[in-house]
C-alpha cells in the first residue's frame, strides 16, 4: 500500500540565459546551483552545510549524429553516415525552460531493510536549446535531504531523434585530495578487493589491481567504477553512483588527478560507441550522496527513489529466502561442478554422458542434494540451491563456447522429478543454477524453455551467472547491450513469476523497485574469494558503501572453517573473517536471499552459534545504522517484520575495537532476551578466527554494550521480546 | 526415394612425408597433387586436360591457441590468454596417414533443375601431424568431373580443442592474369553489378564499385566475394565458391595482384577474429569448378553434392511457388511501407497507430492486397507476397534501432484475418514478409512468437530480410555469429514447417540439400536495383555463373514497364531489360521461387506476353543448358515435372546476336506446340524494350531455331506436347 503526499509547485520561470539557477534540498543543507558559461556549456555545482562538495562540473555528450535520412530511405546506413560536425551537446545552449516541484510521498518496497521509504524532493528541471543545431536536452535534478540525483532527457523533436553518444561529459569535481575506496575502472569486472588511498595515490596504486581477475578490461590508470565512496579531510562522506540504469551504458568514471575531476566513461560497444539511443529517452540518474555522518550514506534510501516505482502488478510470489546450496564444495575444489573427466570437450546433444565414467567428484548428485535438503529442512532453511546440475561443465569456462549450456538437461546423477519430490516432501524449495558462460544469445533463444522447466519442475527461484568473455566477443558485461540483456532476463523472469539472482552481471542502481524479482546480484567481490586467496578483512566494511548502495548482493556468507585447505588440501586459502564477523553479516549485510554457504559437517560443528543463522531474519520492517566508518567498522540494529524481534550486527575491519551500543530502539519497558556472539578475546580473522564466545543477557531499551571486535571481526546478537511485556 | 550406388574402396598408405599424393577424378581429366614443401608446409595444385589451373597453392590456417586451462578453471579467459606462439597450422607437418574412397550415388531433390542428381567422386583425405606442437589436421579432398571440393577437418584431440581463426590460408594460385566477372569484397553487401576484367585490372577499377550500396564495408583494393567466375586466355572456365557454410565465417578471396594468387580472407568478428572453432569440426568445402565449356559450370551441382542430405524427415510442405506481391510499387515509390508520415520516429507498443493520420501511399492494404489476390487467383498463381503490413516502417532503415519491428502487429489498414480467409477462399497463400533491419537479436526474441503467427494465419513461408546494419555494431552480414543465426532461423522455420527466402543474407553454399526449406536467398543485386538507377544489361548473364551456383535467387522478375517514372514521376531510373528478356529469366534464372513482380495494371497492358509467365512451370525434371558465355549470352531448357511440357530462356548482353538451337531434347517422333516469345528486330534494352513478337509454330526434335536477341534481350518458348502422340 502506498501512501501518497504530494505537494506540487509548478513555476515557470524565464530568466535571462546567464543567470544562475538554485535549488534547494527540502531541509536546505544542500545547495545546488546551474549555470551556463559565457559559451553556453552547462554547469553544476553541490554545497553541503555551506561548503561546497562538488566545484563547478560540466554537463553535456559528445554524440554522433548523422544527416538526415532521405525520404526515399536510401540514404547512407548509420556505419558510413556522414557525421553532422555540430554534433555536440556540451555546448552553445542557453536555457529556455526552468520548472520547479516538489514531491513527497511513501512508499512500500516487497522487500527491504526498512517496511516503508519515504521519497521526498525539490526538482528542478532546465530545458536547454542549442541554437545552432536546433535541439534541445532537459537536464532535471532532484534534491533530496540525501543528496542530488540528475539525469538527461532528450524530448520528442525534429532534429534529434536517432543519435549515438560518443561519451556523456558529466563531471563531479571534487574539492580536495580526498580518501576512495575504490576498485578499478573495468569493462568486463567488478570482483575486487577495495583500494583506500587518496586520489592522488590512484595512478600508482593501479598496477597492483591487475591479475586479481581472469577477465580484465582497464580503460584508464585512473579509472574507477561506481559506486565510489569517499570521504574528505573535513569529514564528510561522498558517494557517486546512478540510478535506473536501464538501456544505456554502465558508467564508470575517469579522475583527472591533477585537478580532482572525475568525468563519466561510459562501457563502449565493440566499435567503440557509447551508447545508441533514440528520443524521446532519457539517462540514468547519476547519484551524489552526502553526509557528515556515514551512517546515512548507507542508510540512504535515494537510489531506490529514483527508480520507478513497481511494475509488477501482483507480487506475492517474490519471498526473501534463506538458503544453503552445493557450492561452497565445489569453490573451495572439494568436489566439482563437472561429472566426468573423460573428456576434453563436449558437445550438448551430442555426448552421450551416460557412456562417460563418472569422475567420482560431482558435487550436484541425487544424493548430495538430498542430504542438504534433510539439512535445510531440519534447520529451518527455505531452499537448497545446486550448481552443476547440468550437463556442459566439463569445457564451460574460457572458451568463448557459443552453446555451452541448454539450462534442461541434468547429468545422469542428477534426477530431477526425484530431487523436486523430494524437496517438496520436506517442505524446501531448489534454486535453480543457470550459468551463461557469458554466451548471452545462446541464454536467450533456450530463456523460455528454461524459465518453463523451472516452472514444471517447482523451481521459483534462479542464481545466474554470466563467468566468461560476453559473446559475441567485443561486446563487455557492462555495454548497453549486454545491460539490455540483464533486463530482458529480468522482466521475462517477471512474467513466469520467477525471482532472479544474477551474479556476474552489471551492479544494481536500484531496479528492484521496479522489479523486485531481481532478489539479488552479486556483481562484486563476494565469499567465493575467501577461497581463490582471501579478500581483504574489511572488505564487507566497505562494501555496503560503495555495492550495496544500487542493491542486495548475494555475498553467501556463514563460512564457519576458514581453513580451506580443510575442505582440499591443494587449496592454501584462508578466509579472513572470525566467525562472529561471518554471523553478524547475516544483519550487516543486508539482502532478502541470505545463503548459509559452509557445508553441513562444518555447522554441525559450532552448532551453538548456527543457532543465529537460523534465528536471523530475512525481511525488515525497520533498520537503524548504529554506528560506521568506511574500511573500519559497520554496527546495524534491523527488525524483522511480523514477529517485532530484532538482531544487531557488527562487522569491524583491521584493528580490534570496542563498540558502545545503546538499545534505545526497542520497546519501552520490557525485557528483551539478548544472545550476543561475539569474538573471544584473543580471536583474530587469521591466527584464531574460529573463538568466539556467546552470552545470554536480559535487556531493556535502557540498556547499553561496550563489546569488543577482533581484528577482522565482529558480533550478532538476536534480541527476542521477552514473553512477559514486563519484569514482574 | 534416393537410390544409392556406392563403391567405397578404402586404401591405408604409408608414404615418406616428402612423397606428393595424387588424386584423379572419375573421368581421369582432372588431376589433383598434394605435397609438402621442405618446411612442412601443404599446397596442393590442379590440372584439368593436362593444362595446370591451379598453380601449387598453400594450405592451412593462422590461429589463436591459448595456454591450456588450469585445472582449477581459474586460467585466463580467452580475452587476456598467453597466446601460444607456437600457433600455426600452415607448416611443420608431416603426413601421418592417407586414405582414398570412391562414392558414387544418386539423389533427388525436394526441388531443383534436375529430378536426380548424381554425386560421383574419388576422394583423398590426408591427416598432417605438426611434430612441434603435436596437433593435426585433416584436408579431404573430393574430385569431381565437374571439378575439385576439399575441405579442412581438425579431429577430437588433446592439443587441439578450443582456437581461434586469425586467418584462413588457403591459396587459389591462378596461371595467368584471367578475366574475372566480380563484385567488391566486402563484409555487408553482396548487391554489386558485375566488373568484367581481366585480374590485373580489378585494383584499378574497385573504386568504381563504391557508393553502390548504403552499406559497405570494403577490406581490400583487390578484394573480391565468391562465387568468382573466370575465364582464361585459352578458353577454361573457372569458377571458386564453398560449400556447406555452417557455423563458420563467410569467405572473401584477395588477390595477389603481382603472381594472381587468391588467398582466402575470412569474414572478421567485432575484435577482428575470423572465428571460434571447437574440435572435432570442419572449415566448409572450398571449391573450384574448371570446364572448357561454360555450360558445364552452370550446370554443375558439384555445390549441392558436397553438403550433406537433407535433414527434413517429411517434406510435403515445400512446394515451389509462382507469386506476385505488394513490393515493386513500393520500390519504385509509387507506394510506400510506412503507414503515416506524422511520426519522425516511432516506439512499438507505444506509438498508437490508430491516432495517425494515415499517409494514404500505404501500399499493403487490406483493400489493395485482395486486389493482387483477384490478380493472382484469376491467373493461376500461387502466392501473394505483401510486404510493409507491419507497424514500425516509419523509421526502419539506417537507425541502428533495436526493437525496430514485432513481425506480428499489423498497421490498421492491413486486416490480417479477413485478407487470410479471403486468401483462402480464393485458393491464393499469403507470403509473410520479416525485415529484420539488421537486429537480429531482436529478431531472434521473437521469431517462436513469429513463426506461430504465421502458421496460426496461414502463411508457409516467409521473405526475411536484413537491410542495414547488423546489431550489436561490429558484426557483419557475413561473419560467424551472424551466419549462424541465418542458419538458427531456418532450422527453426524447418520445426513450424515454414519455407524461408532470406534476403541480404549470406550468399547460399548449397546449404538447401540439407534444409530445402531454405527456398531462396536473395544476396546479390536483384531486380529493385532497376529502379535504383538500373542494372547493367548483361547482369542476368553473369549471376547463374556466379551466385546461383550455390543455390536459388528470388531475382524477382516480370517488369514489363520500363520506364519507372511511368509508376513514380519522381523515379527516372529504367529498367536495363527488354520484355523477352524479362520472359526469358524465368527459365534462365532457376529457382523455385518466382515472382511476378510488376503491377497487375502493366500485366494488364501485354496479356498475350503475360501468358508466359502464366504458363512457365517452377519445378523442373531436367534441365539442358543448350549454349552458355558468361556476360554474353544463357539459352537453356528445362522439362516440367509432371507435364512432360519444355520451357526454353535465351538472356542475352549487350550485343545483339541470333543463336541458334536444337530442339533434339524433344520425345522422339512427336509434335510439340511452341510459342515463341521474341525481340522484335528493332528491341533495345534501353531505347525499344516493350518490343516483342510471338509466334506459334509446331516443331518435333528434328527442328532447330535461329533466333535475334537484341541488345540486353532475349527470348522465351512454351513447348507443350501436342494431344496426338503424332502428325497424322
Amino acid at each position: 500500500m502506498i501512501k501518497y503526499v504530494i505537494i506540487a509547485c509548478f513555476c515557470l520561470m524565464s530568466f535571462v540565459a546567464s543567470k544562475a539557477q538554485e535549488l534547494k534540498s527540502p531541509n536546505g543543507k544542500f545547495v545546488l546551483t546551474f549555470d551556463l558559461t559565457t559559451d553556453g556549456t552547462p554547469k553544476y555545482k553541490l554545497a553541503f552545510n555551506g561548503r561546497i562538495v562538488i566545484k563547478p562540473s560540466k554537463l553535456g555528450f559528445e554524440i554522433e549524429y548523422g544527416l538526415p535520412v532521405a525520404e526515399d530511405n536510401r540514404a547512407a546506413d548509420v556505419a558510413q553516415r556522414t557525421v553532422d560536425p555540430k554534433a555536440s551537446l556540451f555546448d552553445n545552449f542557453t536555457i529556455i525552460d526552468t520548472r520547479t516541484a516538489s514531491f513527497d510521498e511513501s512508499w512500500t518496497p516487497v522487500w527491504g531493510e526498512v517496511k516503508t521509504i519515504r521519497n521526498h524532493y525539490n526538482e528542478l528541471a532546465i530545458t536547454l536549446d542549442q541554437k545552432t543545431t536546433n535541439r534541445q536536452i532537459l537536464i532535471r535534478f532532484r534534491l533530496f535531504n540525501d543528496g542530488l540525483g540528475f539525469r538527461y532527457e532528450f524530448p520528442e523533436q525534429k532534429n534529434l531523434t536517432y543519435f549515438t553518444i560518443k561519451e556523456e561529459i558529466t563531471q563531479f569535481a571534487m574539492a580536495g585530495d580526498h580518501t576512495a575506496f575504490w576498485i578499478p575502472g573495468d569493462y568486463d569486472s567488478q570482483e575486487y578487493d577495495y583500494t583506500t588511498s587518496r586520489l592522488s595515490e590512484i595512478r600508482n596504486l593501479m598496477a597492483k589491481c591487475k591479475a586479481e581477475n581472469p577477465l580484465q578490461t582497464f580503460f584508464s590508470p585512473t579509472g574507477v567504477q561506481t559506486s565510489l565512496m569517499m570521504k574528505t579531510a573535513d569529514g564528510l562522506y561522498i558517494n557517486l553512483h546512478e540510478a535506473a540504469l536501464v538501456n544505456y551504458a554502465c558508467m564508470h568514471l575517469n579522475l583527472d588527478d591533477k585537478n580532482y575531476v572525475f568525468q563519466s566513461w561510459l562501457t563502449p560497444d565493440a566499435t567503440g560507441r557509447k551508447g545508441q539511443m533514440q528520443a524521446p529517452c532519457t539517462s540514468p540518474w547519476r547519484t551524489i550522496l552526502v553526509s557528515d555522518d556515514a551512517r546515512e550514506i548507507i542508510a540512504s534510501k535515494m537510489i531506490y527513489n529514483l527508480n520507478e516505482p513497481c511494475k509488477i502488478k501482483e507480487t506475492s510470489w517474490i519471498k526473501p529466502m534463506k538458503y544453503m546450496g552445493v557450492w561452497w564444495e565445489m569453490i573451495t575444489g572439494k568436489s566439482t561442478w563437472a561429472y566426468t573427466n573423460a573428456y576434453a570437450s563436449v558437445q550438448l546433444g551430442v555426448t552421450d554422458y551416460k557412456q562417460a565414467k563418472p569422475n567420482g567428484t560431482h558435487g550436484a548428485t541425487t544424493a548430495n542434494v538430498k542430504k542438504y535438503v534433510d539439512f535445510a529442512a531440519l534447520h529451518g532453511f527455505d531452499a537448497v540451491l545446486a550448481e552443476g546440475w547440468n550437463v556442459g561443465w566439463e569445457d564451460w569456462f574460457g572458451n568463448t563456447k557459443d552453446h555451452v549450456f541448454d539450462f534442461v538437461t541434468p547429468y545422469p546423477d542428477f534426477n530431477v522429478e526425484e530431487i523436486r519430490d523430494y524437496a517438496k516432501s520436506k517442505g524446501v524449495k531448489i534454486i535453480m543454477h543457470h550459468e551463461t558462460s557469458g554466451s548471452i544469445r545462446n541464454y536467450e533463444r533456450q530463456i523460455d524453455t528454461a524459465y518453463k522447466f523451472m516452472k514444471a519442475n517447482g523451481y521459483d527461484a534462479v542464481k545466474s551467472g554470466y563467468v566468461g568473455s560476453i559473446l559475441p566477443l567485443g561486446e563487455h558485461h557492462y555495454s548497453q547491450w549486454t545491460v539490455n540483456h540483464y533486463q530482458y532476463a529480468i522482466e521475462k523472469a517477471a512474467e513466469y513469476h520467477i525471482m532472479v539472482n544474477a551474479h556476474e552481471a552489471v551492479r544494481p542502481t536500484g531496479i528492484a523497485r521496479t522489479w523486485p524479482n531481481l532478489i539479488g546480484n552479486e556483481s562484486a567481490r563476494g565469499t567465493e574469494y575467501q577461497a581463490f586467496g582471501g579478500s581483504k578483512a574489511n572488505h564487507v566494511t566497505i562494501l555496503p558503501f560503495t555495492r550495496l548502495l544500487g542493491g542486495p548482493m548475494d555475498y553467501t556468507p556463514g563460512i564457519f572453517e576458514m581453513d580451506v585447505s580443510k575442505l582440499n588440501p591443494a587449496n592454501k586459502s584462508h578466509v579472513n573473517s572470525t566467525i562472529a564477523n561471518q554471523l553478524a553479516l547475516y544483519v550487516t549485510m543486508y539482502s532478502p536471499l541470505q545463503m548459509a554457504a559452509d557445508l553441513p559437517e562444518n555447522y554441525n560443528r559450532f552448532p551453538d552459534a548456527f543457532q543465529f543463522i537460523k534465528d536471523v531474519a530475512v525481511d525488515w520492517e525497520d533498520s537503524k545504522y548504529i554506528e560506521a566508518e568506511p574500511g573500519e567498522y559497520i554496527t546495524v540494529a534491523r527488525k524483522a517484520k511480523g514477529t517485532g524481534n530484532w538482531f544487531v550486527g557488527n562487522v569491524n575491519g583491521y584493528n580490534a575495537r570496542n563498540s558502545t551500543i545503546a538499545f534505545d530502539f526497542l520497546d519501552e519497558g520490557r525485557p528483551y532476551l539478548a544472545t550476543i556472539y561475539a569474538d573471544a578475546k584473543n580471536a583474530h580473522y587469521k591466527t584464531n578466527p574460529q573463538a568466539y564466545t556467546i552470552r545470554k543477557m536480559v535487556i531493556t531499551n535502557k540498556s547499553k554494550l561496550t563489546q569488543f571486535s577482533a581484528p577482522g571481526g565482529g558480533y550478532a546478537i538476536s534480541i527476542i521480546k521477552a514473553d512477559n511485556a514486563e519484569i514482574k
